[in-house]
C-alpha cells in the first residue's frame, strides 16, 4: 500500500457499524487520516458520527481535505457492494490523481469508467480484497512452535478485529513476540498486511489461511482475526474455513452484549453463547481440537454498571474469563492467553 | 452445453478414483461417450480401468475416437489443476475443432494458447467451474414447501453424488418429483445444470447454494448433492456453506467401507460416522435444524459377505437404514426419505 493521506469517504453510512472501516482505519492509524467525507455531518468531529477520531474533521467536499492523497472507502456493506450515491465521489477523486483505496467486493479497478480516469491521471486503484489466492490447504498439523490464537463471535460485526488488535498490543507491551494476522479488508487496510478471506475461492479458504499462518510462523504468537460467525447464515463457510486452515490452540470468543438478533437478518434470534461455543468446539475438533479460552465483551449499548454485571453473569454462566477490550484493556485475556502458552510449551 | 459425443481423457489417471469425472460420465451419459483416451490401456474397456462402459473402447489417439466432437477432461486432481501431460491432448483436440469439456480449477479458456486456438478452430471451450456467483445468503428459513435431502460424506471422493443420483432415479421411478441438484463440475457434466460450489467466491456459497434451491423450489423433493466433508482441513469450508445455504431438513451420510485415511492426506484418520453425525447435525443446528435419515455405504473394496457384515454392523451401531445403492439400490434411503416427508407434510 502507498504512503497514504487519507480522506475516508462515509456520506450516508455515517456510523461505527456501517462505516467500520473507516472507524478501525481513524481508530488505529489516526495520524494518517486528514478528514472524513460526509456532507450530511459536515462540521462535526469523526468522533460524533464514528467513535473514533476527536480531531478529525467531517467535511463537506474534497476540496475540503487539503493534503490527502488518498480516498479511503469506508463501509463494509452486506456483500461489499458500492452504493450508487458514491460513484461521482470516486470519480471526482481520481479526476484529481487521488488513489483509491476500496474493501468492496465490487472492484473499484475493474469498473471501465474508474480505471479509465485513473489511468488518465495516473492515480493508483487498490482493492484490497481482490486475491489471487489458490491452492488447497496441506492438511497437516500447524504443531506447537507458535501459539495461534484465534477469535471467533457470536455474530458478524461486534468487534473481533478490535479485540484481536488489542490482545496484540497488549501482548507486545508485555514484551511478547505476537503478530496480529488480518483476514478481512478492514484489517488489512490497518495493519498493511492480510489476506482478504472472505474473498477467496470457496476450495482454497482454508489453504490461504494457512498459508497465512504459515509464512509468519516464526513469530511467537499468531493472533488470527476471525470473521463472521458459524452460525451466521451468509458467512459460515468463510468461518469454518479459516477456523480450520488456522488450526488455533485457543479460542476467544466475542459478543456484543444486547445484541439479539443477527445481523443484517431482522428476526432471526442469536444462539446462547454456551450453544455457540459447543458449536465451535465440536466444528474445530473434526480437523483440529482447540478450546475457548476467554471471552470479549463488547459493551458498546451499556453503560458502566450494566457492563459490569454482564461480565460478571458470563464469568459465572461460562466459567471463562471476559473482558470489554475498549472499556478495561484485555489484561483478563492476555493472561488466559499466557496460560495456554505455557500449557502447551511446558 | 452443446449437444455432445465425448471422448474421455484420462491417460495416466485411469481409475475410478481419480478419472471420477469420467468415469461417472460414462455411468450416466453413456450413450454419449464414444471412447477414453489413455494410450497406456489402449484396446480395453472403459469398465476394466474406471468400472463402467462395458462397450466403450480405451483409445490410444484422438484419430481412434471416430464421431467424437468434444473432448471431455476426465478427472478431478486434487485442487483441480491440470496435468502437464495434457496441455498436448488439449492442443490437438482444439486445433481439430474439437470443444474442450473441463471442470479443473485451472479455466481451460484462460489459457492464451488455447484460448487462440479455440478462436482459430471456431471449437468451444466449456470451462463448467466458471461462475459469476455474486451475492449472500438471503439468511431467510426455506420453508417446508418442499424437502430438502442433501447428502454428506466422513470423506471427499466417496461416491455422494451416485448417491445423489441414484436416489433421484429410484424416486421418479416410484412416480415422484424429485430433483438432483448439481453443486460438482462432474455432477453438472451429468445432469446438465447446477452449481460450481466449490469455486464460488467464499462469501456467496451459501447464497450460491441458496439460489439453486429456490430455483427449483417448484419440484416437490430436492437432492442436493453433497461436496467434500466437514471434517476435510482442505474442503470443509464449502461443505458448511452447502449445508447452510441449502438447509435441507434430511442428510443422508455417506462413507466408503474400508477407507481409514483422509482422501489426499496419507496418515490423517478419519472419524468415527457417530462422531461425523453429530459434528454435522451440531454445525447445521446453528443455522437450520437437520438429521440423519439414513446412511450409503458404498462397498467398492468389499465383497458381497464383507458388504452384508459391514451393513449390518453400522445398522446396529447407529440405528439407521444402511444401503449400498450401486450394490443393492437405494429402496432403504427412498422408505427414510419418504418417512421423512411424511413427518414434515404430517
Amino acid at each position: 500500500m502507498p504512503t497514504n493521506r487519507f480522506v475516508i469517504l462515509t456520506e450516508g453510512f455515517s456510523n461505527p457499524v456501517t462505516a467500520k472501516t473507516g472507524a478501525s482505519v481513524i481508530r488505529y492509524r489516526e495520524s494518517d487520516v486528514v478528514a472524513v467525507w460526509d456532507s450530511e455531518n459536515a462540521g462535526k468531529k469523526a468522533i460524533e458520527i464514528l467513535g473514533a477520531g476527536p480531531e478529525i474533521p467531517v467535511v463537506a467536499s474534497l476540496a475540503e481535505a487539503a493534503g490527502a492523497n488518498t480516498l479511503l472507502i469506508g463501509t463494509a456493506p452486506t456483500g461489499g457492494r458500492l452504493p450508487d450515491r458514491w460513484r461521482a465521489a470516486i470519480c471526482q477523486a481520481l479526476e484529481a490523481g487521488m488513489n483509491v483505496v476500496s474493501g468492496l467486493h465490487d472492484f473499484i479497478g475493474d469498473d471501465e469508467e474508474f480505471a479509465r480516469l485513473a489511468r488518465q491521471s495516473g492515480a493508483e486503484i487498490v482493492d484490497v480484497r481482490r486475491n489471487s489466492e489458490t491452492g488447497v490447504s496441506l492438511g497437516q498439523p500447524l504443531g506447537n512452535d507458535n501459539l495461534r490464537i484465534h477469535t471467533v463471535g457470536h455474530d458478524c460485526s461486534i468487534g473481533k478485529m478490535v479485540v484481536t488488535l488489542e490482545l496484540e498490543r497488549a501482548l507486545k507491551e508485555a514484551g511478547h513476540d505476537a503478530k496480529f494476522l488480518a483476514t478481512g479488508q478492514t484489517g488489512i487496510m490497518v495493519s498493511g498486511d492480510g489476506v482478504p478471506i472472505d474473498t477467496v475461492v470457496a476450495d482454497f479458504v482454508a489453504g490461504a489461511a494457512e498459508r497465512l499462518v504459515l509464512r509468519n510462523a516464526d513469530h511467537d504468537i499468531l493472533l488470527i482475526e476471525g470473521q463472521g460467525s458459524l452460525a451466521h447464515p451468509m458467512y459460515s463457510a468463510v468461518t469454518l474455513g479459516l477456523l480450520h486452515g488456522s488450526q488455533p490452540q485457543g479460542l476467544i470468543m466475542c459478543f456484543e452484549a444486547g445484541r439479539e438478533e443477527c445481523g443484517g437478518i431482522p428476526g432471526r434470534k442469536l444462539h446462547a453463547l454456551s450453544t455457540l461455543i459447543e458449536g465451535y468446539e465440536t466444528a474445530a475438533r473434526l480437523v483440529h481440537p482447540t478450546e475457548v479460552i476467554g471471552v470479549a465483551m463488547n459493551g458498546r449499548r451499556l453503560n458502566e454498571q450494566q457492563a459490569e454485571e454482564e461480565k460478571k453473569r458470563v464469568r459465572a454462566e461460562l466459567g471463562l474469563p471476559v473482558c470489554d477490550v475498549l472499556r478495561d484493556g484485555p489484561a483478563e485475556l492476555v493472561t488466559a492467553v499466557l496460560d495456554l502458552k505455557q500449557r502447551i510449551d511446558g
